[in-house]
Order: structure tokens, then C-alpha cells, then sequence
């Protein structure tokens, strides 16, 4: 990145005294903070809330993206709030699926992947984890990285246990834990002044002190959505060190943008340190992968007892993956690989990065620029007219979801200007909302006329003009 | 039908003596009949009950098919097992998901079913059902049936209730509801001398008897797997007044053989039935309708308090359904029906049913002759050189199912002749497998080349030359 950076004020209290305010929080109670939510209580009953429904469908919360989506279609805003590219997907893996279809790939696979496909990934990822990846018992293919995520938290979360998730996060494992009346606890990335997403960083003592001997799993995300965050090996093997003191857990990692990293940084897979392919599930996207995420196809990989009960939840809930499509991703995957696909994919998306945090810069959001993935975070200090009961950095932690100052923000730009943001406090959990309570999130994996066009609106609104 | 019918003597003990032990067994316990099951544990502990898995996954058993699609491959047996068509699927349905791909239909739809899909599918079941189906509110659009009744199973029963399975019958709802903790309870089809599968029959006052204010779920198959019955509009409205005697009780109806009726029968949907649409989902599978059992795509149709929880749980799962293969069954509805493909289609397999009805009454392996469906279940008590603990009529109700004397036939079957067919009892709960301990399941839904080579290898076994 040549340009100069804004650099983002991302929160502002005291580290010490928002610990101590959390810990007395979770002592007080024996509920997680999510389940004391009391936004949950005052949500307006939807029909979702059936009378009929089953108990564990009362634990669920409506999904931010519901109201943004019908906000943005209601405004016809240009959309930068949901996560898929508005480009074609490349034709030769169109080509490969159209193939696989002519060609009667269209009955049952085996419930666990195609041998075709799980072939191709065992040689995909046998040399990235450092092992020979048993194509058979060591793979499953499920129905894209929120049915590995969902499969993962049937298959192995009892009631009593506890999930810990690094947060922001993307809700997928939260609403599963929901349902299996598991217990979700929030681990907060922190910054005090964020030019680049490589300042968001994980407190390993915060982490440790989050963890107990009822911590199954420990949900973990890199490149992160959604701050763009690409862990470090360092920042890994720190995390895998804590991992390690807690026999039982179980690391679930989403790496769903693991070839969509910049400025030559690598990824690192926590499955690939020492002693950590034994306890970590971790999880992929074709979907992400070759733009295409309406294919929903995703693969699990993990040691056999992790990945065949997860397979065993994916059998009972899809049965199998969708076959024409698994063919399509093995030949994707294969050939994109001889043909330097990814590469030049990850370069694609950091001009498309940097072209959006230059036009944000430009019209007074400054961004947190992002190492990798889709999205980026960006201030909205600037942003004028906001309605809300309590001026920035004021609003009490336990206010509604729906009534913090980001949400306000993300309904002006879209009312007002016609870009769609996600307010970046729905990715958190009660207690740590106020940390991006000034940030929204903006996805730049789409043409370069969306985003320009998106520039032009904010600008024309006037919106970007005025401090708050 | 104009072939003479072997009729089949598919139960033996007198049915009240059986009904009183099944009752007896149930008042001795709170545990369902499945949870009893002695084979459960005496099972060896296979990968899936990982020490890493969650109890719910304990609750689960092995399928059916993994021994037998293991077993089938082992000995290059023709595959009669597996409900799959071994011929191509429709040349239009394929052109049409290959347009969908071409024409950038490939990132995320809306999670209950892209309004393409939703508005044809609105289109065709009006009529059928009678009433305005509204298509944003009461249809859902899902991973195939299986991820429908998963789903279902999830959105609205609780641990403490009761799901009523008619049975002989396709475990996934089974399966979903051991990993809830709810209780499965099976009511029979029974017959004593059966022709055609019209001769199995449900007792209503079995049915009535089985049913409690716990009971949330009765699940239904019409045209039904694996004997074949199609439910008539009497059978039905008879099930429907024992229903309405339950006000809390909702139907689930499994109608993913909707089109595949002979001889001039008609569907009903229990849904169309006066008063009955409010308290069912039916489920209804694209993947069947048009032989592509490897696209799961299905949906599900009832009231918007059914439907919307179903979706809640198919979006946590799965987010949505794959978007070109939606179009694709979008478009392969409209032209389906506008082209007489679904009467052509159910044509095909009459053929195919009566093709291989005659080819194993030859055989000496006696068909019940299916109405409707994929399969029928023909008698095996011909089949020589079954080795068991116990001759047929007399096993024990609790030997575990892999003793009985139809797994037994089917592996010979297998091993000896090389035709896979399926063990019936495997569709039971303990307490009714000696129904079927004579019976083996049948799929015709193949080439006739297949039929014909199945039909070779079992005369020249021998195994159909001998009496028990």
C-alpha cells in the first residue's frame, strides 16, 4: 500500500476496566453472554417465534443481514453488505460443472465427497498440513462452510458445553450453538488505533481466561471476516500454545479465504502447527474459492474422529453434495492450481481492495485496510445526520442491537445514500459491542463500476461531510 | 396388471397377540421401542461414536445401506439397493441447468428458495392443493427431502416429545429425531396375504392408540417406500379424523414419489384434505421428479408457521440451495408439465415395475406388487442356503437386525448371486421387524438391461430353487 493511511480510532475505553466490567458480567450470571442479550426479549415476535416451533428455535436471533437485505432491495442501493462478487464466476469451472452434467454426474455421491473430489483435495492439502490427508476418512464435503459449521456443532456440542468464538465473527457457529443449547462466549479482537486489519489482535490472556474444562470447541477465523485480518504463524502458534492446556478442545477454524491473501502475506493453516491436526477441524469453500456461492460446496478436513461424526450430521441433514458440482470443484481445484488461478485471483481482489479504500479515504470513511478476505471496516465518524439516543462512545453496552449508532449509520447510507454497509457491532456479542460501535463493514469483491458507483452516491448524499 | 399374481404371506403372528406385546413393552418403559433396541448396543463401536462427538450422536445407528452398498461394490453385485435411476436424467432438465450456469446464476439465492423457483412451484401446487399457496410465505426450497424433513425435525420437536413414524419406512426422519432426543414410535402397515401393496394397510386404531398429546410429529409416506402403496383419498381422510383428534399434532407427509403412479391411481395430498393444510408440511423432491437424485433440491409446502421455522433451520444448515440447479427445476417444472413428461415418466416405470415383477416371479422370488413409487418388496422364502440361528417364523423380535434371516438372504443374495437387494426388517423398530423377516426390497427404477442382468444372476445361482 503506497497510499497514506487514516489511521481508525476502533475503541476507546480502557482495556482494563471493559475486562473487569465483562468478568463481573459472566460471573454474575451462570448464562453466557450472548443468552442474556436482553435485545433478544425485546425483538418484536416474528413468525419465526411459531407457536409451534421447537424450544431450541426460541434461542435463535433474527440475522442482521434480514433487515440490511430488505433495506437495500426496498432503496435499490448498491450492495456492498453481503459477501458474494457481482462478477461471473471464471468460465472454466462453469465449463467443467456443464461437462459434469452432460456427462450424468447428476445421481447420489457418496455421502462423505465424491472419490473424485476428496482426491483432489487430499492432494491439495496433504502438502499445505504437512501430512498425508486421507482422502477416505480425513475429508468430507458438505453443502458450503456453513453446513461444515453446522455439522461440526451437532456432531460434537452437548448442551453443557461451552463454545468460544474470537470475535467479530460470522454467525454461522453462534446460531448453531444456539440450537444445540450450547453456551457461546465472545473473545473480542481489540484495537486502540487500527491503521491496517493487522492491528485487531487476540489477547492470549483474555483468550485463557475465556476457556474452562467445559470449552469444546474454540471457533477461530483467518482471513477474518470482518476485519480482513490474515493471523500471523506467530499470532497462531500463541493461540495453539493456549489450545494445548485444554485436553478436550476441539479448534473449529473457518479459512474459507485462504487464497485470498495480499501483500505476499501466506496463510497459515493452525492445522499445520505441531500437534494441532489431532484436535482442529478445519474448514473450506469451493464457493469462496472460485466465486461461486450459490454452488454451496465447502469441505471439512480433520483427524477421522472429528470429521466422521461430521459427516455422519451432513449425511442425516443433506445426505450428500450436490454431485455435478463436486466434479466441477475437482476439476476447479486441479486446474486452477496448473493455472495459477489463485494467484491471480488474490491479486484481482487486493486492486479491488485498494481501490475501495481509496475512494472511502476520499469521501471521509477511512478503512482499517484489510491483509486478506472480502471485507473491510471502515470509520463512520464522519458520517452527519445520525439520529440516536446517545452520542458516539456514550451508548451503554446493553442497548439494542437495532438501536446502536453503526445500525443508524448503515440505514442513513442506505436511505440516504444507497449503499448498503453492515454495521460491524452485529458481529459481536453483549459486551463488546461499543468496540466498532463507529465502524461499518464493506465488502469490495465486486466490479469495479459497483464500487465506483458507490463512491459517487456517498459523495453526492453529502452524508460523508460532517463530523459528529 | 394382466399376469397372474403370486400372492405373498408377509405376516404371520396373529395381530392382537402382537399388538398386546408391542403395548406391554411400551408400558414397561419410557423409552421408546428404538431407544430398547438391543442391537444399538450390542453393535461394535465403529469411528462415528468418537469420544469426541456429542451424546446426540450416540443415539444414532448405522445405516442400512452402508453394509450393503459396502457389500454390493465388494462383489460387483448389480445394484437393485439403492433408490437411484441408472439411466440419464431428462436431456431438457440438463440443458436447462447448463443455461442457468452459463447465464451467471451461481451466487447465493434468497435462503427459502429463489423466486423463480418458488413462483412456479406456487403455480403447480394451487391447483393440487386447492388453495392460493402463497410463494414467499408457505414454500421452501431446500437441500432435497432429506435436508426438508431434517429440517423440520429440528424447527419443532423438542426432547420430550413423541414423533410417530407409519411404518415401514425411510429413516432420516428417524435419524433427525434421535440426534433432537425425541422419542420415535412406529405404527405398522400390516397384511397378511398381500397381492399388491394396496393390501398393506394401516389399522386406525393402532394408529389412534399409538398417538398421545406428546406426540408433535406424525410423518407419512405416500406413494410409500419401500412397499410401494399409494394412500387412497379414503385411507387418508381416515387418518386425517384420527389427526384432528389431536389439536397439537402436526403431519409431516413424504411425497417425493408424487408423479410415479400406475394403473390409472391418483395422488392425493393429505395437505388438500378439509382442514388438514394448517397442520402439514408436505415434502416433495425435484431430485426424484426429474432422476437426479444427485442435485438435492426438494421443497417444502404448508402454512407460513410451519414453513417458517423449516427455512430458519435449512438457512442455519445450509444457508440455501444451490441457484442454477434451482433455475433449473424452475424451468424443469414449467416445461414438465407443459410437455407431458411427468404421465410419460410414470409410463416408463409401470414398464419397468411390471418388467421386473415378471422377471422375479420367474425367479421364484414372489413380487408384492408396488402402485406407486421406485421399489417393491418381493418374498425371499425360496432362497435356499440361508444360514440363521433361527428359521423364518420364529426369530426372536429382538435379535439384532443383522441376524435376521432377510440380512441374511440379502448378503447371499449378494455374495452369491450378485444383486443387491435391500432387507426389509431394516424399515421396521423392534417390535415389528418380523413383519418383513420374508422380504427384500427391490428398486426398478433402472435400464432394463439391468432388470434382465439382475434377473440372470439369480437363476443361475441356484439360490431360487429351494424351499426354506
Amino acid at each position: 500500500m503506497a497510499a497514506p493511511l487514516t489511521a481508525v480510532r476502533a475503541a476507546v475505553r480502557p482495556c482494563g476496566a471493559r475486562r473487569a466490567a465483562a468478568a463481573a458480567r459472566r460471573a454474575a450470571s451462570s448464562q453466557s453472554i450472548f443468552e442474556a442479550d436482553p435485545t433478544l426479549a425485546e425483538r418484536p415476535q416474528s413468525s419465526v417465534m411459531s407457536p409451534l416451533a421447537s424450544v431450541r428455535m426460541g434461542r435463535t436471533e433474527p440475522s442482521v443481514f434480514a433487515e440490511f437485505s430488505e433495506l437495500s432491495e426496498k432503496h435499490h442501493s448498491v450492495n456492498l453488505g453481503q459477501g458474494f462478487p457481482d462478477f461471473p464466476m471464471p468460465a472454466f469451472v462453469k465449463e467443467a460443472a456443464i461437462e459434469a452434467i452432460r456427462e450424468d454426474y447428476n445421481q447420489y455421491s457418496r455421502p462423505a465427497g465424491h472419490h473424485r473430489l476428496v482426491d483432489v483435495l487430499a492432494r491439495r492439502y496433504s502438502p499445505k498440513f504437512d501430512r498425508d490427508i486421507d482422502p477416505f476418512t480425513e475429508i468430507g464435503v458438505v453443502g458450503g462452510a456453513t453446513n461444515a459449521i453446522f455439522s461440526a456443532l451437532v456432531a460434537l456440542v452437548d448442551p453443557d458445553d461451552e463454545v468460544v468464538c474470537v470475535e467479530p465473527y460470522f454467525d454461522a457457529p453462534k446460531i448453531a450453538a444456539d440450537l444445540m443449547g450450547a453456551t457461546t462466549i465472545g473473545v473480542p479482537l481489540r484495537t486502540d488505533w487500527a491503521e491496517t486489519s493487522a492491528d485487531w489482535r487476540l489477547d492470549l490472556d483474555e483468550l485463557d481466561g475465556a476457556l474452562t474444562d467445559r470449552t469444546k470447541l474454540l471457533v477461530l477465523n483467518t482471513p477474518h471476516n470482518p476485519t480482513g485480518k490474515v493471523f500471523s504463524k506467530a499470532e497462531l502458534e500463541g493461540i495453539a500454545t493456549v489450545v494445548k492446556k485444554y485436553p478436550k478442545l476441539i479448534v473449529l477454524t473457518d479459512e474459507v479465504y485462504e487464497d485470498m491473501v495480499f501483500d505476499g502475506l501466506e496463510h497459515v493453516h493452525i492445522a499445520s502447527l505441531p500437534g494441532m491436526f489431532e484436535r482442529t477441524i478445519s474448514v473450506f469453500s469451493a464457493g469462496k474459492a472460485f466465486s461461486a456461492t450459490g454452488w454451496r460446496v465447502g469441505h471439512a478436513i480433520g483427524p477421522e474422529e472429528l470429521i466422521s461424526p461430521l459427516v455422519r450430521v451432513h449425511q442425516a441433514s443433506n445426505f450428500s453434495t450436490p454431485t455435478p458440482l463436486q466434479i466441477a470443484t475437482a476439476i476447479a481445484f486441479e486446474r486452477g492450481a496448473q493455472e495459477g488461478y489463485f494467484a491471480e485471483f488474490s491479486a484481482t481482489l487486493q486492486a479491488k481492495r485498494d481501490k475501495l479504500c481509496r475512494l472511502l479515504r476520499t469521501a471521509g470513511l477511512s478503512p482499517i485496510v484489510p491483509q486478506g478476505g472480502y471485507f473491510l471496516l471502515a470509520d463512520t465518524t464522519k458520517v452527519g445526520g445520525v439520529t440516536t439516543e446517545f452520542p458516539l462512545w456514550e451508548a451503554p453496552e446493553d442497548m439494542p442491537l437495532r438501536d446502536r449508532r453503526d445500525f443508524a449509520v448503515c440505514r442513513l447510507l442506505c436511505e440516504r445514500a444507497g449503499v448498503t454497509a453492515i454495521p460491524a457491532s452485529a458481529f459481536f456479542s453483549l459486551g463488546h459491542r461499543h468496540i466498532t460501535d463507529s465502524l461499518a463493514r464493506f465488502c469490495f469483491c465486486k466490479e469495479d463500476k459497483t464500487l465506483d458507483e458507490a463512491y459517487k452516491r456517498i459523495v453526492h448524499s453529502g452524508l460523508n461531510a460532517t463530523w459528529v
